[in-house]
């Protein structure tokens, strides 16, 4: 058997796995960011960590990692991580396989979470994917002919910020009416809110026990899942703003599988009942025929897996 | 010097030219699309055409052909073509190097059209284009990575059926708001004529010899490059409208270059100027900045331009 370490790194924690070529995660190490620093410290200290989980194991093919920034991945070069300190224009691949001696791949976040899915999770035998994550914001990974697309300057997959509805609420990112605006985690909490303010009769006041304030996502999820009316048109309202931007793709891109996850993507069949719905009557006919919407299989695990898989992939195409 | 015979396949007429290496029509026939007939009559009544075109040239590499259809270029196979009566379910490549034996290849008219910028027009020196042509209805060919991207039905660049408005007006595909709705060009008609009948003082009455029911997007064109206010706030109009769609396509494929052509694209820097600015409001900074928006290089030698383009890029495959 054949095994990589896939490192997924994120603001806050590092997740360190040894995973087989199966896409099991054989064992998982996890920190803080913070603990490791810099450039200067970083190597140093995830050397040990690398080599504690491979422990015992033949057959490391090498590490690969999803980060959250702006990467060139050919080179295994980072322009930037905009969440963490220090990392701008590092070469990275270059600098860990000089510590560790194992060749080293890195992508960006949202990437490597569409490569496991493809290559391990919902996505699995499909050639052209849209790899949607729901949360904050709103990222997208495309796999287009059977390989991640990158775009002209690595930047594709900005689908956060489609101009839902031009001049309209203001984003993150100082347009207005990106799609992010009004599908980002705290953007469906304040709809919620708002619509829960004209409505008593709804299982949502229990569920946050009467705290308006502490309402989340997984409130109106668990309440939809209950039947709650005004739940249900909630996540109908997140459904057809995002089918808007779905149908498009799907129009655009003729791609075959849409695999969403993320946290809202949690809320489960009333959010998905309601995307797809509202896709097919935007999408033209003859592609939303051949269009799957699916959730996503992976959750914590899917920047492990999919960082391994930036491992076995490379070596697949040699 | 190479050769490659390129035919462009319209539902009217049919040209075949001769193209060098260079990207230079040599030779041109044009015969109506009906001349031909369907598959039976089709192959021996194009050849001698075909000869002619050729005489006196050696270095012929072979026969590429756009079609207005559903096609699976890597077959040389025909799905069908709607407007031309008898194409279903061909194998067209196949027939046409029997009868010819000329190595032979075939795709849809907009992916053809795209190659030709993308060879020697507008596109050159680009990897991630799209090219829209502007015209009853709004077509879009798109070259990732290099190369021509088909999707997984090759039906991708359906981009006049982004769902704009959704709800809106009706479109020609039986859905409602889609981007044609807007801005093919009966549309742009529809909408200049709702305009000119409560403004008076335009040139546009002038450009349709007072005649309403005789303008078309040429008038306005023209009425807006002599600085008609009505006029260019047409093309803000239309602009405006792809602007958002334009937009959304940059953020999520990060593409470098976006080229447009087609009977619409005609108005000029009263259209393009509009497409520029909205699409800058709406597009990610950093990804607007590494796009440039020009206008198609090709008129009426595109098709054949891009059909001996198919022929030189697999040769250059190989």
């Amino acid at each position: 058997m054949k095994y990589a370490v896939g490192i997924d790194w994120g603001g806050t924690t590092i997740s360190i796995g040894l995973v087989s070529e199966k896409g099991e995660i054989i064992k998982k190490i996890k920190h803080d960011t913070a603990d490791f620093g810099k450039p200067n410290t970083f190597f140093k200290k995830i050397s040990p960590l690398i080599a504690q989980v491979c422990k015992g194991k033949k057959n490391i093919m090498g590490i690969g990692v999803g980060a959250p920034g702006f990467i060139a991945p050919e080179k295994g070069y980072i322009f930037d991580l905009p969440n963490i300190a220090g990392w701008k224009k590092i070469e990275f691949s270059k600098l860990m396989e000089k510590e560790t001696s194992h060749k080293t791949y890195i992508d960006n976040d949202v990437n490597v979470i569409a490569l496991a899915e493809q290559s391990y999770g919902a996505g699995k035998g499909y050639d052209n994917i849209l790899c949607l994550t729901l949360g904050t914001g709103v990222g997208g990974g495309l796999i287009l002919n059977g390989s991640l697309y990158h775009g002209a300057g690595y930047n594709a997959g900005e689908i956060g910020h489609y101009p839902l509805k031009p001049g309209g609420a203001l984003c993150g990112c100082g347009n207005k009416g990106c799609l992010e605006a009004y599908i980002g985690n705290s953007k469906i909490t304040a709809y919620a809110k708002s619509k829960m303010r004209k409505e008593k009769k709804t299982l949502l006041w229990e569920m946050c026990g009467n705290d308006i304030n502490s309402l989340t996502p997984k409130h109106v999820g668990e309440a939809a899942k209950k039947g709650d009316k005004l739940a249900v048109e909630i996540w109908d309202y997140v459904g057809k703003n995002l089918a808007v931007v779905l149908a498009g793709v799907i129009n655009l891109l003729n791609i075959e599988r849409i695999v969403i996850g993320g946290g809202v993507a949690l809320a489960g069949k009333p959010l998905f009942d309601s995307i797809k719905k509202h896709t097919k009557e935007m999408a033209l006919d003859l592609l939303y025929k051949k269009t799957s919407i699916v959730s996503a299989k992976f959750k914590e695990g899917a920047g492990i897996i999919g960082g391994a898989s930036l491992v076995f992939n490379a070596n697949k195409k040699k």
